[in-house]
């Protein structure tokens, strides 16, 4: 009798990291590794290091043999646990050598469920391996895991990740909100959120201002930056109120392209020189040089995309449902997609898991919809709330040890 | 029959909150305002605004208008409810304008008991003011409440609030560190900790490394920087292991007691202009410039002096019996003293609450021995890990809205 095509496939399952990493994205890893090693249809479960480029290395952990309690761990472990990657795959058609590689791999491992885990870039490599092996008729289902902090996926409704570092920002701004209140003085405070391209992390600083005294000005890099408006915003707020706070995104620029945090020269700043800080120092010079008034600049930094401490649950929860159902996905049939998000807001917030085509996905950025930043281009409307507030509910149970996280401690048993 | 001196007073309470801001100050205040508010020699309790200047100005709020609840919410609510002031009052030698202004508002509102939360020079002020009351023969009890994040005043184990600093710094290394390690190509960290003369908060770094890769060098001000030094550190960690994480105290200075954030040209760093950045950024260029590598800066900022979100339970309690034995110690009778941790480390953790003379606090500053300094001035001992470690312990149950903190929102009313 001839086999069906609808048998699942018998073989290994290969799981990669790529990107920046979130706070969330072990959270992922789990939910591909646990729904892989419980699964009847998977011989072995490797982990990549640092992502393609450990494939191409030939660098892979076997997760069959790790501690089950240390896996668990993942849930709240920051950060990409089994190292990533920004490496840009070239197109099979230029140059074949990595794919051939991959393939290599795969053959000798019997890889037949393969999963990665990243941002745009990386579901343009994962698309381009699914195409590569179909081409080649080798049987392997492959499967992208969203992870962005920016957001900026196409096809899902949010990203994991998303809204954990929106939690971090948002809660950062709370806390210093009422620090910047305590004396009988004025103040300016200027607060740099990630998002070179898409303002979705900046604009989540609006939440602080649901019980709390937020920010008063957001700039996002979806519209034009104008240093005149922005100074004349800035001292508008500051004479009404005595204080100004403000959240700019690292990627606003002008009108011509230039990001504020590279243009070396203006005629408002007057800076002729290298800065060293990044683009909330410069502001704040600038904020202080215009108006004289104390101004202080706060740099969210790298410390926004890895705050394991302070994550939503209902964002720890999705990053692992989004890497169970990938495995699910594949081991039922599907490949060459992409998991999503498709959510809904009326009468409390929903989310259900889709599958996109990676096709569609890759390399598309999407951005904040114009409509929902406020005409004058310094603030957002209710519709990024409405959107956003749900995502960052709930609080982990984290576990720690005298008061500090308990990160997972993986062995990392290396296949050679 | 005449009146027996060891009577309680009768009469109101007042409390003022002074100096930077914290995670617990407001716990603190909390324990004073609730003791207060339950004790039957209390007639009424107020809360200067901007302390000893809300005092000057009479803008005096009433607590007993406060809803309970919002009051037991400044247990998790971060910053100084009340406003904080950093008016350094006058010697009474010298001028005695502010006392008499002080004497008239303690009379016409019977204020028989006074607490002031803060630091070494709010410890100062109190003590001054108790000197002059008690000189005019105004009968009140005064006991200063210690508050800093710097853990730098003398007579107690350590100070509330600087343990929820701690913690955030620690955890915020663990994560950081996690987000270094994840590319595999070299990286040097440099993180900024506050502390301008003691180095207790960056010390707190060390903590990072207890189930993690933590910081390889700390640099604190209780010892001479050398550039040189620093950077032979630097590159020996960086050579050895591919990466470096370094703490650094924003009280760094030369030999010659410049600080190192503001020294403007040195052979090594060859800047000759003015830096926006703080001490990571100026840091960060130099060593970009000594070694080639990637080099990331992170300010952790006024951030950690309030997150209350990270806070130490452990942190929280103390901060809240600190204000309650304050008012406990000044119904005994007590006046002229500063509340002060006795500790012992012995068979586990305990913190007993004693009485320490305002004269001896007053203007001391408290720095880390320099025996728990490593010979080569790049790290601390085991006995700082020790001293430090538990005070961390405990995670708060915060109540939050939509995963946000929800703070207390006061009414203020004010006595006119």
């Amino acid at each position: 009798m001839a086999k069906k095509w609808k048998d699942p496939l018998y073989g290994a399952v290969l799981y990669g990291q790529s990107g920046g990493p979130s706070a969330v994205i072990n959270a992922s890893a789990y939910g591909v590794i646990k729904t892989a090693l419980e699964s009847v249809h998977v011989t072995k479960v490797y982990a990549a290091e640092n992502g393609i480029l450990g494939i191409l290395d030939e660098r892979l952990m076997v997760m069959n043999k790790e501690d089950p309690e240390e896996l668990e761990r993942l849930l709240h472990t920051p950060s990409s646990a089994f190292g990533s990657c920004r490496y840009k795959i070239a197109a099979p058609e230029d140059d074949e050598t990595d794919y051939k590689r991959i393939l290599d791999i795969f053959e000798s491992y019997n890889i037949r469920y393969f999963f990665y885990n990243g941002g745009n870039d990386s579901m343009d490599t994962c698309n381009k391996i699914s195409r590569y092996l179909k081409k080649k008729r080798y049987d392997c289902h492959i499967i992208g895991v969203p992870k962005t902090i920016d957001n900026d996926l196409y096809g899902t409704d949010h990203c994991p990740g998303f809204a954990s570092a929106a939690k971090y920002i948002a809660t950062s701004i709370m806390e210093a909100s009422r620090d910047s209140h305590v004396y009988n003085t004025g103040l300016i405070t200027i607060i740099e959120c990630m998002g070179r391209h898409a303002g979705w992390l900046t604009a989540a600083a609006v939440l602080a201002s649901e019980n709390c005294d937020g920010p008063d000005l957001i700039y996002l890099p979806e519209v034009d930056f104008d240093m005149q408006d922005f100074l004349d915003d800035v001292i508008r707020v500051y004479e009404g109120k005595g204080s100004c706070m403000v959240a700019v995104s690292e990627g606003i620029h002008y009108a011509d392209g230039t990001f504020v945090s590279e243009a070396k020269t203006s005629a408002t700043d007057g800076f002729g020189h290298a800065q060293l800080g990044g683009l909330a120092a410069k502001l704040t010079a600038i904020v202080r040089a215009a108006t004289g008034a104390k101004v202080r600049g706060i740099e969210l930094s790298l410390l926004q995309r890895c705050a394991a401490h302070c994550a939503s649950q209902t964002d720890i929860d999705e990053a692992f449902r989004a890497g169970e159902f990938a495995v699910e996905s594949a081991i039922a049939g599907e490949s060459g997609k992409m998991v999503g998000f498709s959510c809904s807001r009326r009468n409390g917030y929903t989310c259900k898991l889709v599958l996109v085509n990676l096709e569609d996905v890759a390399n598309e950025e999407k951005k904040i919809p114009l409509s929902w930043i406020t005409s004058d281009n310094s603030f957002v409307g209710e519709k990024f709330v409405q959107y956003c507030r749900p995502l960052l509910a709930g609080e982990p149970q984290r576990e720690t040890v005298d008061g500090l996280p308990r990160f997972a401690k993986l062995k990392k048993v290396f296949t050679r």
